[in-house]
């Protein structure tokens, strides 16, 4: 697949948040300088496209688009026990792919590039459908301690020794643990002893829900940031997913060990967790990253409605229309996505980063009329409207048409699997 | 057109929120009753598709897509003096068509059916929009008792006199007093006298903001529908959108006057203005519908959209994730909508109703797994799925192709209105 060619005429987000009408141009994996030669290469028209770097979910669980409307508008408690758990036991390493490979196809349509996972057993499947479909994935085992906890853990490291840095550089690892309730300190002790043998980052849930505070308290006379701090586990460098209730020493545990926060309003809001304050953490210069979290409490995979909500709900939480602009809420999905994730030179249109890119079609009729297309994106499109979508170079949809994925056999797989598991 | 046909096949969502496969007969402006004869006429295969009532914007101000994406993320004081008002006073006669033109299409392609509009001067312009577009419009006039209050209100007068009930019903005409800030009791006294001549029923701004309701009670030492009430304008019926800010006893004037709710979870959570108690009106019997507000504070007139934020908002502000479930979203952006705008025998899939139907395409990697249809639309799908959208038994839309309206050259018409306005 063609490799070298530019994207003339478009209107594109810069990293400051402006927009301007230029030429990218793509060579190799990278965004590089004109050459002046590019009218003989292959030319993308950009005329009425809005380029942005791709988006980067996160905080998600991929293979649980298995689950999507299976359950929904109840008791948080009742939801995971009686509906979710039950099977997610029974989904097999075929379950994780078909799961994993339907996610990278609605992640595609949508403008996603890159997304951090965790899951399992079994995560060498989302990092084949990673490999195949093109995009970024920085994959990590969900790691509990009382459910075979060291076995999983040894699959952990397994993962990042066999993937970490496979498919170009696409695939990167990350270890884990699954939250503070599921992981008690000597179990992340573990965990850290593993990670830093590896030189491996860290993904764990964090503050999601106030009852997760309350226990935590109770059980360590700590809240989770400052229990889990004592462990070293955050010196590892961590990406922290949720993190709605903070106390004001939690925020410092975030600045001084620089974790980047994972918000997923979407989430937190259809499951009644409560507000991340992202606006109050943007305001002391944490990195906060957008994530869907799984399609179960979502129900999708679709970025533009999760920087749409991460915009609109902190206006409403802090009364203040000025917080989280439009441009600001791209950045989070994009640039602080990249830096959430800890991949290098990726979610900038710049020269020498990394040709992430999406072309936003703005021809329907949500992009009328067009006096600012970040706002648009933020305010008023839909997902629909991601037409072109291309990592590391590689063009994986073009004109909404699918490059490197198979998606009606996707689709028919995906079913079967979906079927297998919900009948009884 | 065909005003005789069957949607065959299709997954119905019925009236108590359960979800059937069921054959639609239609016959003139109706859903009628099975005949055995259907294989002879036409038939619209519905087949992966989901069938709901047409959605219903219980609130919004049609013409404002002229100003969508012209300014956001301000302070609501800015926002309106500097930005938004400065240019709505240049709007002419084709500016209001064209505006309204624009979001017809916006509304048919998003499987919208029906709205109610507060907008002016020249709303029968808005008139000839929803005869021309095949859509039902509940039009008022802007009323504001210092812009030129009494010739407003005459105008009020006579476009309830030459629309109400025009286009075969689905004109009518409500009086729309703006708000409390903008029409004192004395005015509202004129509006009730006028009205209550004709018969016509209101749409007004209610508690939008806490600014509104201070100064309310700073002037009149009473809370909005307080005030209101005492003019005698809720007993003509009364659309109240917004309802932000509400005292308990402002809730009991709300039930005893049987007042309809509008709630724009977009509006609200985008100009940051708070959150409207949805959970807690519903649960007191009130009909709480879902409206879009403008294009320049949501930033587009997408029921779908609004429909999840009205679930999502309602559990993360109770803390409670079974409040407002799927089916109930639905039903408040349709059957309640139709009750909100006074709409007789609309809103539901039932034998004698009105045939405002959308089919939405089940096919998109959104809806898979399809264990539930409802679910799936509310916090899954996006408006792009409306394939198919029929009023009155007439079909608007069909596999995404608009059937009354020449979209470009509305999107033509429309970008030179924007154009016009917005240069200096």
């Amino acid at each position: 697949m063609d490799k070298n060619f530019v994207i003339s005429g478009v209107k594109m987000f810069k990293p400051d948040g402006t927009v301007e009408v230029a030429n990218i141009h793509v060579s190799g994996d990278r965004i590089v300088k004109g050459n002046g030669k590019w009218e003989t290469g292959k030319v993308i028209d950009g005329r009425n496209k809005f380029a942005t770097p791709g988006l980067v979910n996160a905080h998600t669980h991929a293979s649980m688009t298995l689950l999507r409307s299976y359950s929904d508008d109840k008791a948080l408690m009742d939801w995971l026990q009686k509906d979710i758990w039950p099977i997610e036991d029974k989904m097999t390493r075929k379950d994780i792919y078909w799961g994993a490979a339907l996610a990278a196809v609605e992640m595609i349509r949508g403008g996603t590039t890159a997304f951090a996972d965790m899951y399992g057993p079994d995560m060498s499947e989302v990092a084949k459908v990673v490999d195949e479909s093109g995009l970024r994935g920085s994959l990590s085992q969900g790691l509990i301690s009382f459910a075979n906890g060291d076995k999983k853990l040894a699959s952990n490291v397994e993962l990042y020794k066999n993937f970490h840095g496979a498919a170009d550089g696409r695939i990167t690892v990350m270890f884990g643990p699954h939250a503070i309730y599921t992981c008690p300190p000597d179990y992340l002790k573990k965990v850290v002893n593993e990670a830093s043998k590896l030189g491996a980052e860290i993904h764990m849930h964090m503050n999601e829900t106030q009852t997760e505070i309350n226990d935590c308290l109770k059980n360590y006379g700590k809240r989770p940031f400052e229990v889990v701090n004592e462990t070293g586990l955050f010196d590892l460098g961590t990406l922290a997913a949720h993190c709605v209730h903070l106390s004001d020493n939690e925020i410092e545990i975030i600045k001084q060990k620089k974790i980047r926060v994972a918000h997923n309003p979407g989430s937190n809001m259809k499951l009644a967790s409560g507000i991340c304050p992202a606006t109050k953490l943007l305001a002391q210069g944490v990195t906060v990253a957008i994530g869907t979290d799984g399609a179960s409490s979502n129900n999708n995979l679709d970025m533009v409605e999760e920087i749409r909500l991460a915009a609109l709900l902190a206006k409403v939480d802090t009364l203040d229309p000025k917080v989280i602009p439009a441009a600001q809420a791209i950045q989070m999905a994009t640039e602080f996505g990249a830096k959430a994730l800890g991949l290098q030179k990726v979610g900038r249109l710049e020269e020498g980063c990394k040709a992430d890119i999406v072309l936003w079609d703005m021809g329907g009729v949500e992009w009328q009329p067009n006096y600012n297309p970040a706002s648009l994106l933020v305010y008023s499109a839909n997902s629909a409207a991601a037409d072109t979508v291309i990592v590391d170079g590689k063009i994986l949809m073009e004109n909404r048409e699918l490059k490197t994925l198979d998606e009606e056999k996707i689709f028919a797989e995906f079913t079967a699997c979906a079927n297998r598991l919900t009948k009884n």
